[in-house]
């Protein structure tokens, strides 16, 4: 997708849906969450290797804006780009496509806290490039 | 709380913690559906209420703001108003407290459809009325 | 119910239903937790109370047998007893009412480990005492 | 696996896990239905493929035991197998793997029924076949 250098999919799990018979709005955030995740295991060696440094990411903020009902068994691509490093804070935008058609779109955003003091804590320079180069 | 006329209480349940130790930021989208049932149930004769009238209520928007960590067993207060009824749209907007602090905001956004035919449909004059007498 | 001294409700909630238009089997096993927890609470001063002395309690098996299907906003009464402490190991068991209907049945089986070292350790004499009393 | 022709592998989301640091126990009971879902996709057309014959399968019983903890994006593979089917009901076996270590076992027992009357109805011809060629 335009603007976008990242993508993973995802399978609707049937636990994930609801009895309006589409998957549950609340899906779409751990969704987010699991192409968050895959992006950091190809650009920055995980989770696991930022928590290594010390360091945690908060979420401060999601935002889904829903424009199709997705359903059981749907494969889902989750574009996902990082942007906006300042300070302790970045964020993430989302694009998630069923074949090309739009699902839903979103936000979210995060903040780096030292996992010891739980205090904010600059962005490493280390991801910063991790990002300007994944996001080239 | 100020502006606010109705709040559930929510017990942070274990299954909601994280391995960071605080309440997934997921699990706050369900909460907020929880308000909204609760909500409908004490002004609208419930979400089945609202299903018997061959309509029913898409989400189309979520967003929440994270200002504090929620942790296990802890109670939460979900303060809920109904706001912004036009057309086949209307919007909830959402406090999240603990004692006097604010854990979290947010509001979702919603579209009436017609069960049958999944097409927007306005929202019924008696809904507006329930919604006008619970906010007045 | 016959058997069992404590209860506690549970309210099916929207996000754990399914595209069946039920709860999903898996919503059960979390129900159940929340059942041993507001248990603790009632007997032996939390989960939290547990943690403070330095054990934890991990789940060692589920097993659940659904004899009817449970439905959104559903009320239903989570029948608990704890049994069989034997070492460093203990059971619960549980009958799920909806009105006086079985919609489900089940245990689940716990050990304590000592919370630093993860190795098992036996169930403290206090909690022995306090569920002693709780299945009077 | 020794006994087991089919395995499906999943990575364990941080949503997934809890604050005891680990995969909480529910997630397994998902896990399994994700197993179950792609054995179908595998060997029967899909779940969809099911439900177009106007049948629907129920879960009557989940079993696990839980022989060591699972962790955030750890990659585990559950291997499935379909027995035992008699009359309207047949049976999952699985065994959850990471590396060569075993996680978790268990069991899942399903009933059939029409999906418009809900009664129960035999597993059809076809059905049985498509196992007994999985299986062999």
């Amino acid at each position: 997708m335009e603007g976008f250098n990242f993508s993973t999919d995802v399978l609707v799990r049937f636990a994930e849906t609801d009895a309006q018979g589409i998957a549950h709005h609340a899906s779409f955030v751990v969704w987010l969450e699991v192409a968050r995740v895959a992006y950091l295991t190809e650009h920055a060696g995980g989770y696991r290797g930022i928590r290594t440094q010390g360091i945690e990411a908060l979420t401060t903020e999601v935002q889904v804006r829903y424009h199709r009902a997705a359903h059981f068994d749907e494969q889902l691509t989750v574009w996902t780009r990082c942007v906006g490093i300042r300070g302790a804070r970045f964020r993430y935008e989302y694009a998630i496509e069923r074949d090309s058609d739009l699902v839903a779109d979103g936000h979210t955003s995060h903040a780096i806290v030292d996992a010891a003091t739980r205090l904010p804590t600059r962005v490493p320079a280390w991801f910063v490039d991790v990002i300007a180069r994944a996001e080239a």
